[in-house]
């Protein structure tokens, strides 16, 4: 029977949607709902979001025609249901996979993902390029930027709304409001005023309201004025929101965003608007799956996890701390000790975790939304007073302030501790979400110091040791585990120094390492000794400053200097400690052992650091090639045997 | 006579201000413009800023007491007057100048300068983080945000707004707007509103209006949701901006920043708040100066001029062509060629040279306004409808595009064009304009082509490269004239190679530098071979990506290499080379000469060149003692004569 075929089996291409009634549109969306569900509990990811805009999605495939017409999802992460309407249904499961469907859209995988996202607040500013071009070109095509609420708080977003003002280009801006839920009886005057606001009835009341303006001139200036201000007035009463509308948009809404049959009527009459505009839409985080209903937070980005009573799967095997876990511990016991301490976030409370300290010094805790360059200059100026902000970011969006830690922190020497989370090879996201180029693109900054502990002790010590300091520090991390450290990352730090660890007399090979890959150093060295050679480790601690007196001598004791950094090698550390060798006519060779150039797609961070080589067996594998080959020439290793 | 005796000599401290009369204000505010207008008019500086905000400066210290109030001043151009009541009034004629006052608020200079500024939108976040840090230390200073019209619209400020009407500290925000200029008949009606909402009518009003509201619950949700927009209505009619009221601000204004007493007795009142408030003020760029009042734009950073006759003087003797001239007449004849090609600024249009073009195509040129993050990812969009975005931007603010490259340009890898004005050593502004960080902070982002032109065709000759390249460029250049290019900079560009200039048969030394070093290369050359020692030069063109076969081909030819380049070390091109020599066993000692750890305070460019070693006569000198002293060590240049 008909009515039990799948919908979603028939939609190859947005445009089927067309031709579907609204109760099949209505099953569509539970369907996919379902499917989302089920993935999800298998391969993890961004589960509240996507099921809060399925209906959303639904209509604005119906309404607009996309691939012509462009989509641009904020953030990117609510996109599965737009990946499930346009072609990708029968690789859905491959979601967020190495090799398989990405979690974000990627221009590289459909026509219908019109530009790529994953970080958030960048959506308007890119559909209003996209807008601009296609007028330039002479089409006529449209461009919608769905943005959250939250994602609105970045400073980007406000910059792109005014511009859209000023251009005057009918943007579409959906604004997807999922912060308050609905409540029944809002719905009746909010969606008549937004029909309203639609059907002309307020566009020709000021119509003839300016030109009964106009037509009074004798009334005087300051009436005038009187008059101005009284139209702002009226217009309040029309509009529920005045933000977009002094910023130059017409503005829709709210409008209940579960409700296709109403989204695609209020989105038919948009396409028609040649002006900017903003629809307002509510929709509930997690909608139809329970759990998350109650609970998006939790939900928000997952692993996976049974869909029967919804508990969050924990990886097998060892529960070992996080380095986050340790940051979470580390700056609360400093919270305790230092009534100075306090706690940055800038929408990542959970995410770094500050929320015991947030628990325990509620009135030490600063999140400042999505607003990583306001978080930055925020924090400088609570150093000014004295203070020790800790402000905790993930090194991707750390890229959003680096102005402000240049020009508002590294230049004043003020103290502020950032905890950068999630440096390195992150897990799942993809491109838009690696932590590679935190070292190459702070280490140019003076004043700072950049700091990479190899475990939860070494954390801890630099976070103190940070917290002393009287100019900015950095401290950067994995989201990996801890691993348990040797005896010796216990040793006090010592500005610029690492910690050596020797693996028995008369070792010609030092690999030395930025702290998230001391496992693997230390894996790599137990494959060389197996095939003979013998390598002692060398954990930096310090990126930034460095004792250079102490590096230069490492550099002439052994003959072979690996530096292996978790991070982009153009610009990285690997190329410092070069120069560093050279200018010092170090006589120990150097080899280089790094992310190479190119953006990182989808894996675990284990898989990632097999493909780039920087796993044990790589990195011992690129050694004793490196040793073996320098074997051959003049002035080689060997040369002193 | 008392009336004749200067006002400003008595000001030792703004504490002073308090005993004068406003009468004596006034003289003040005269007195002060005088000595601003002569003192810009030998040393250069910004004019027009500084004339508009001279009694609202006034005002802001006669009622505040820094420096336990602190006034952070937003861009920081503006501050003259400050400094000229802050104590720094007998140092005043060495603003600007190398070793005497900065033209911006430095920390280091006095006690009253709360916080460093330059670039712009960063005052609120700033204020905000002082104020936070105050109260939690139990202190209660207030603290000064003074914002132009101009700084909100990056998204900063925003951001810092948002976060400030969260947080519902008493922090003081002075829009100083100097758009508009007030209409005599504005005046009264805007007077009394601001007055109005200050002394608490509108307070009451408002309370009792919420208590009605509350008192009514049977008259139904539909209702109070009528009632509740009834209210935005009326506040409408009470508060000019809504904007600022949104986010949870008072607001107060605009008032005429002319008057030194009106100021006063406002600012008094909103000294008593305990509440965020904006201050709107009305303010005219170049007041009192007849020139720069009529034309604020070319008055607004200023070389010396004539103050009788406003007449700008142009630098004496050769009047060549600057690399923005450069820039401004390539892009130009470019946009004739292909109708593709736009022009993009974020609020450096005039700085950039892009007028000309924007005169030419209105419709392809935009302008975001002090937004760069938004300008980059507009530029993105544009160049994903297969356009050619041309997006000039200073070196220094490009700081602020920093994940937008990397996330929605760079990924993606679409064909944006960056012209990096003003890279290197800038004269006049100091730390917080320098730049030197470009080439670090961009040369570990994938897919990025980054150039450095050595003179005019050279710039002519990248551009048009770059708007055939598949994906994104940045070509970087100096604030500074255009040497006479050599015939061989005429040469077609090679990917990744730059141009040879050989100085005769046998030259052991290559002096390979970035292009806007070419004349103090060259004058290192002659000072070299006064000495005997014979170098060649080797203009980089591209800084990435590099051919490496040919780069390691020349380190092998020479026995020294000199890496000379017009930006920080750390991270550097030097870096980079440095390591290949490395990992190509290149033969040749290579020697890297940069701009050192540290952040460069005001000078003339010659002078910082000179400053940091990298004037003709500084590299010389260093090249030849590298010479020599690699002359004693077994490997050393000498070995093969």
């Amino acid at each position: 029977m008909q009515e039990y075929e799948s919908v979603l089996a028939r939609i190859q291409d947005p445009g089927d949607l067309k031709k579907l009634s609204f109760s099949e549109l209505n099953r569509l969306a539970s369907e996919i709902r379902s499917l989302i569900v089920s993935t999800v509990s298998r391969n993890g990811g961004h589960l509240s979001s996507n099921l809060g805009v399925v209906e959303l999605t639904i209509a604005l495939h119906r309404v607009f025609d996309s691939p012509g017409d462009k989509i641009i999802w904020d953030v990117g992460h609510q996109c599965y249901t737009h990946k499930l309407l346009t072609g990708r249904r029968e690789d859905f499961s491959t979601l967020r996979k190495s090799g398989g469907l990405a979690g974000f859209p990627k221009t590289s995988e459909s026509p219908h993902d019109a530009f790529n996202t994953g970080h958030a607040s960048t959506s308007i500013s890119a559909a209003l390029g996209l807008l601009a071009g296609e007028r330039l070109k002479g089409g006529k095509n449209r461009v919608i930027a769905l943005i959250g609420d939250g994602a609105l708080t970045g400073g980007m977003a406000y910059e792109a709304l005014s511009h859209a003002g000023q251009l005057a280009l009918p943007l579409v801006v959906i604004l997807n409001d999922n912060k308050m839920s609905i409540g029944s009886n809002v719905g009746g005057l909010s969606k008549y005023l937004s029909r309203l606001s639609m059907k002309g009835y307020y566009q020709s009341f000021r119509r003839n309201f300016d030109a009964m303006a106009k037509r009074l001139p004798f009334i005087g200036d300051i009436f005038f004025a009187a008059v101005v201000r009284m139209k702002r007035a009226v217009k309040a009463i029309f509009y529920t929101d005045n933000f977009f509308v002094d910023l130059g948009f017409e503005y829709v809404g709210p409008i209940d965003g579960h409700q296709i049959q109403r989204l695609t009527e209020v989105l038919q009459d948009v396409r028609t608007l040649n002006r900017p505009v903003v629809v307002h839409v509510i929709t509930r985080k997690g909608k139809g799956y329970d759990f998350a209903e109650h609970d998006p937070g939790s939900y928000h980005g997952v692993g996976s996890f049974s869909v029967s009573d919804g508990i969050l799967e924990s990886p097998v095997g060892e529960r070992r701390l996080s380095f986050t876990d340790a940051f979470s511990r580390a700056i609360l016991e400093a919270g305790r000790r230092d009534s100075r301490v306090l706690g940055i976030s800038a929408a990542m409370g959970k995410g770094t975790g500050l929320l015991p300290f947030k628990k325990e010094f509620p009135d030490r805790y600063f999140d400042t939304g999505i607003a990583e360059g306001h978080a930055v200059t925020f924090a400088a100026g609570l150093a000014a007073q004295g203070l020790r902000p800790v402000a905790a970011i993930y090194s991707t969006f750390m890229q959003r302030g680096v102005d402000q830690l240049i020009h508002d922190v590294c230049l004043q020497k003020l103290p502020v501790c950032f905890a950068l989370d999630r440096s390195g090879f992150v897990s799942d996201d993809g491109e838009t979400h690696q932590g590679l180029f935190d070292i190459a693109l702070f280490r140019s900054i003076p004043n700072l110091s950049i700091l990479a502990p190899g475990g939860e002790g070494e954390l801890k010590a630099m976070l103190d040791w940070s917290l002393e300091e009287p100019g900015p520090c950095m401290i950067r991390y994995p989201k990996s585990a801890c691993p348990e450290e040797p005896v010796a990352f216990a040793q006090p730090l010592e500005r610029g120094r690492g910690v050596l660890l020797p693996r028995g007399e008369g070792s010609r090979i030092c690999l030395c390492f930025t702290g998230s890959l001391y496992t693997q150093a230390l894996e790599a060295a137990e494959f060389l000794s197996q095939e003979g050679i013998q390598a002692d480790l060398y954990n930096l601690r310090f990126l930034k400053p460095v004792d250079e007196d102490y590096l230069a001598a490492l550099m002439n004791r052994y003959d072979l200097m690996v530096f292996i950094e978790e991070g982009i090698k153009n610009g990285g550390f690997g190329e410092y400690a070069a120069e560093l060798g050279n200018s010092r006519f170090c006589s120990g060779k150097i080899l280089i052992l790094a992310a190479l150039e190119g953006f990182v797609s989808q894996g675990k961070r284990d898989e990632l650091l097999r493909r780039a080589g920087l796993h044990g067996l790589g990195i011992a594998t690129a050694v004793s090639r490196a040793y073996k080959a320098a074997l051959g020439v003049e002035w080689a290793l060997g040369s002193r045997t």
